[in-house]
């Protein structure tokens, strides 16, 4: 296929969403409507403590409240379903909590009734004692502490390249995962300054404002399971299985999303309500309150201790990258990101010799997960800030130290994989010319100071993973297309809708996309890490193709002559004698993909596609008082050429902005494993006010190659800068170098205050 | 494709039905049972005349009567929809009655209310005023009437064959059909015999057990209709024709059927629920009465004059048929029976010389169409009950009359079709074994006397008709099929699930089929004629043997050895490296066709099989009362190869009674249009206690070429026999020839009451 070349009518168009008008007209569904004949409401009982072991659950009072239909825990699971523990890498999470409790906020019990009021009020009435086990809460720490939380590490089936893993007792580490390039051990002793610097991430959540709701419906030898999740195959998979059922007996469907951003990955309430409703013969629902979802999935707290070989003229010679991944008390999809992300950990230059430890912990915290960037924001925020003060000592302009340094196309990334397809370079000068950052920069002499900062990311693409997806061409031309990626307000239904349009050549409005149904919408890894435009679109490209060749194939019995080019409807006219038929196309996508040596972690070619995301920040810090204003801030990114510019630009500003509030604000607090600003009156994401007064989004002149009309995924590039951008402008502007996310306004006020020997009048 | 050969193991077991748990547990879902957010419910006012133009209709009183939401009139509907007439053969019936009534019972207004009892009550409150015009209900009558029910002719779109009736004016011929074979005029001339008769048959209903239900909900831009429907595609191209709307934007689900026969076929309530729903914009749900079914859909009252020139040794050698089809108000489907049937009127019998005429006509009753056998049974009554009239008369045998006379496999039927795979000698045959044709049989000689019959018809199918369907593949290997054929108690899901079983080589249970659902299964003519297991299941066919192609491919890719034949689980875990992904097989099938020639009706391919049933009954009739007792009813068809034998036993006992009810007890009384016995306690079906004491049912040993693995349809064939063989054994028992139904015991011990000259004691 090249479909460079053509000129395309509705690949590029900058349309409004297809589901636009329903939304706002509040048509569209979502599984918080729901509601089923005879359903029942559940609401869980939780862990008060971090780490024990579970002496005596007493139900009976809440058995006993008026309106309450039953009450269940582990054990009564077990009835059921003989080893009820799920999870995408490591079977470690129970249904419900068995034995042991291993962070504070586990499902321990849930109270069923047809009011869910009155299930809340049963649930205050449930007691359990537990004998308390010591807790772990810090990755570092978890490395060696005697407080273990799983006693033995069960990878799930699901990814084989984790078999070794099996069986292994009396550690935290979930997963290690190594790589190394040249001899940086050699390249160390010979640099001419080594630079080492910790940094650490914060543990956040998702909070998708539409908060995790599963109802699960029992039917004859079936199960539906109505959820909002970004991976219903996943659950499909899972859930049959858990039972074990067939796939085909399974159902799960999908509305609309009201955000995902990776919380709804895998399963979080599909197993329980799936399991009680078939234990009552009856609909289940559960719904989470936002609190509840502080303690379902979060993201990753990370150390990094990140070490870099300089010669003096500015070339990193060297790099040593160690991080520890604190993944609280169960996997999920945790030790992939330790991998996944960890082998970019050392940035995008041109290193010779890099050494990389990625470490996936087990602690007692709520279990982290993939939070849009897939651990990539926590990496960049370390290795560019780690950049920008090696620039900064060596007294060489940040642009200048990154321009000297980066990989250039047709290089080896860390890896051994080429870098292709990936404009680094060119997304690193557009945000310096956008910036002006030849120019002279006003940085103020009171108590308002200015500072600019630059970062710059990137990031593999989970692999190899496969998409499927089919397109139904109607008698009278118009299509639907079947996939199971999850929109939740990405826009993917339609941009996948635009692909169809424009290989079937009609308009995409023309074009009527299903919701995930895995009885209908055929499998697909999951809606995560900006896989689908690429995996998804070529399913759909290829699905699309192949009903257009179903098209002329029926044309050609018909009698039409092969160069026939009229609508769709008149082919079926001539071949049936009346408006009538359909034609079906099948598309199943799954890219190359070289696993790494399981010596040295190489691989020839790691990622089908590279995202790319740069940020350029100016902004003020009020000396008095550490608040940070941004006055303007630039995320340039190549997400290859846009199917649909105009909704690229809203992921480009939902990202910044989203990780913008994960480097300004937003902390979860724990004391004893208990979240204590587990609410928006406490934990605070950005408003409108929050927002850059001058916010600019670019995408750089790119076409993929592989990739559906050249596009890739865009939905996290712009999350990728923004941190260390901020970090690198705060120095800037006050000599200040903070390593710990958030940077609050009073951290930056004590740092501020204990910079004794570097004052402002001086900088 | 060769399976003839082959030994199959899913294909042919009398495997239970796979919903049968479903149903006898009461989980199986049916329209009836759908409960909207918001949905109102209608009740129809009808017209009480049965043919005026109307003056007035007066709602103010239904529209102030509290809990009515609103009431909607003919003219209220040209609002939404300029031109809102419908049908599949001629655009004639009105959503809802325009300026005239055609028949009593016709739709003339609807009321909505949240509760429909308060519907129901407001519709007595409607009051309207016609000025009456002359009816005409009798078919006969009709072809010369002055009472014209349709001013002019209106053929749909949908079949390019009827244009050239469009524009007709002033006759109530819908239309008519000539078939032309040989030379009739002189063949009569040269015959030593000949035969003239004439036969009715009664206007009668399908009375399934499940009333006609439909609701509409609509959508944002689209709407979806949950329709009791035996015909969901159609449903969706007609309701989008309608509105002026894309297909994709119209969807049509169906779930379980009670019974359809051909009563749900088309558009019944679909197009008011959905002009309904999108005036209010709010789902809307109308349920039918029984009684309102029979103001609804019934079966064509026929006149069927049928004459036979005879050698005197028993050769027929010419034969005349004009038959009348009494279609009622609107033509439904009727021009397709008159059309489709009508060349077969001269039965399965070898005659050289054939003139054929069929019409079509308009009545002032209630509409007519499709009823189990496309209008086979009322030709089979007429040439069956000539057929034993010419052999008694002659003084041969019965059985000899129609050996001596069948068309032989590669003997042309009328049409110039020669037979191919229908086997009409081996069916007769095997009736006459069973039977003991060539023992004595015990007449009696008091009050009860004693006969047998016989008697054997045969059917084309409607053709060119298209199926298709899609067999996806989850990544355990279990299937879903997906297919627009209804399961209205026929077996079709099991059946088709059976036939994807073989292919794919799993077990039939491992197999889920979808409920029909335009946008998920994709097009399918509809379920008729006995057309799916033939037409459907060679789409079926088509659909697994791709997908089995698709998951070789996949087998190739992933290095597995071109002759493995493991599951298909190891191939997805071969390829994707987990249990992962799906392929999707689609299947489309039309059958090859010779449209008849427009001179002569002639066509050397008229149907791609044939079906063929033949039934024997003995029988008692009491004379004192007329009252007839069946002892033994014996039905053979020819099905080909059975797909499930268990399931095409239920077919041919379920046919054969419901023949056997259209035979003795069911009409429907008219007086001035109306219905006057519209309800079970006065139209009476079969019950247990009419079932023959000894039933017997056998398929011959058949394979159909071209069919999927030799299977063909099989709904329809015993119900051919059983009204001429029943006739056939009561003039064999009292010597009393009826020509009208039913034969009930009235008629029948008037008929042996006005019998002077043939007293039985000499018969």
């Amino acid at each position: 296929m090249d479909t460079k070349t053509k000129q395309t009518t509705q690949v590029g168009r900058s349309m409004p969403r297809l589901e636009a008008q329903a939304k706002v007209t509040g048509r569209a569904e979502y599984i918080h409507h729901l509601k089923l004949p005879g359903m029942l409401y559940g609401k869980i009982f939780r862990s008060t403590v971090a780490h024990g072991r579970i002496r005596s659950i007493d139900v009976s009072a809440a058995r006993a409240l008026e309106g309450v239909h039953s009450v269940f825990t582990g054990q009564d699971v077990l009835a059921l379903v003989p080893e009820p523990y799920f999870g995408p890498a490591f079977l470690d999470q129970p249904v419900l909590a068995l034995e042991k409790v291993r962070y504070v906020g586990e499902a321990v019990a849930v109270v069923l009734a047809t009011d869910p009021h009155v299930a809340e009020r049963a649930v205050q009435l449930i007691e359990a004692e537990y004998d308390e086990l010591p807790a772990v809460f810090d990755e570092v720490e978890a490395m060696t502490s005697d407080a273990v939380v799983h006693e033995v590490l069960k990878p799930s089936g699901t990814f084989p390249d984790l078999k070794h893993l099996v069986g292994r007792k009396d550690t935290n580490i979930a997963l290690d995962y190594h790589l190394k390039h040249g001899d940086a051990g050699k390249a160390f002793a010979e640099a001419d300054h080594v630079f080492e610097h910790t940094f650490k991430t914060q543990q956040v959540m998702h909070t998708p404002l539409e908060p995790m709701v599963s109802a699960a419906e029992p039917g004859n030898q079936r199960i539906t399971i109505h959820t909002a999740s970004q991976s219903p195959s996943f659950v499909r998979l899972e859930i049959a299985r858990l039972l074990g059922w067939q796939e085909n007996q399974v159902r799960v469907k999908v509305a609309h999303l009201g955000g995902g951003f990776g919380a709804k990955l895998y399963i979080k309430l599909e197993a329980l309500v799936a399991v009680l409703a078939l234990m009552v013969r009856r609909p289940v629902k559960i719904s989470l309150t936002m609190e509840e979802q502080f303690y379902t999935i979060t993201k990753h707290p990370t150390t990094f201790r990140i070490k870099s070989g300089v010669t003096r003229d500015g070339r990193i010679v060297a790099r040593r990258c160690d991080v520890y991944w604190n993944g609280g008390a169960y996997a999920d999809i945790g030790p992939r990101v330790t991998q996944k992300s960890g082998f970019t950990a050392a940035g995008p230059y041109d290193i010779e010799n890099v050494d990389i430890e990625s470490y996936a912990l087990y602690t007692n915290r709520p279990p982290a997960g993939a939070l849009r960037g897939f651990g990539i924001p926590q990496l960049v925020w370390a290795y560019e800030s780690h950049t920008d003060i090696i620039a900064r000592e060596l007294g060489i302009d940040p642009l200048e130290m990154r321009r000297m340094n980066i990989l250039k196309e047709g290089r080896p990334q860390a890896t051994g994989t080429l870098m292709r397809g990936a404009e680094i370079e060119l997304v690193l000068e557009r945000t310096a010319a956008r910036m002006n950052w030849d120019q002279p920069f006003e940085r103020g002499t009171g108590t308002i100071r200015r500072g600019r900062g630059i970062a710059i990311g990137f990031k593999a693409v989970v692999a190899p993973t496969t998409s499927t997806a089919l397109v139904t061409v109607a008698a009278d031309g118009s299509c639907i297309l079947s996939m199971s990626t999850v929109d939740m307000g990405q826009g993917s239904d339609t941009a996948m809708a635009q692909i169809v349009a424009e290989i079937m050549e009609i308009p995409t409005e023309q074009v009527r996309v299903m919701n995930p149904d895995t009885d209908v919408t055929p499998y697909d890894m999951a809606t995560l890490g900006s896989r689908s435009t690429y995996h998804m679109g070529n399913a759909v490209r290829l699905a699309a193709e192949d009903a257009r060749a179903r098209l002329r194939a029926l044309a050609k019995e018909a009698g039409l002559p092969d160069d026939f080019d009229g609508p769709a409807r008149e082919i079926f006219i001539k071949r049936y004698g009346m408006q009538a038929g359909t034609v079906v196309g099948f598309g199943s996508f799954i890219p190359s993909y070289t696993p790494p040596d399981k010596k040295d972690g190489s691989s020839k070619n790691v990622t089908p596609f590279w995202m790319v995301g740069a940020t350029g920040v100016e902004l003020e810090v009020d000396t008095e008082t550490g608040h940070v204003k941004i006055d303007r801030m630039i995320n340039v990114v190549d997400c290859g050429n846009p199917l649909n510019p105009g909704i690229v630009e809203t992921q480009l500003s939902g990202a910044a902005i989203m990780q913008l509030g994960f480097t300004l604000y937003e902390k979860m607090e724990l004391d004893a494993g208990q979240v204590t600003n587990a609410s928006f009156a406490d934990y605070k994401i950005p408003g409108f006010h929050d927002i850059p007064l001058a916010f600019e989004n670019e995408m750089v002149d790119s076409y993929q190659p592989g990739a559906p009309f050249g596009a890739k995924g865009v939905g996290e590039s712009a999350t990728f800068g923004v941190s260390p951008a901020i970090a690198n402008a705060i120095h800037d502007a006050i000599g200040v170098r903070l390593t710990e996310l958030p940077m609050t306004p009073e951290g930056i006020y004590r740092a501020l205050r204990a910079q004794q020997n570097n004052p402002l009048e001086d900088f």
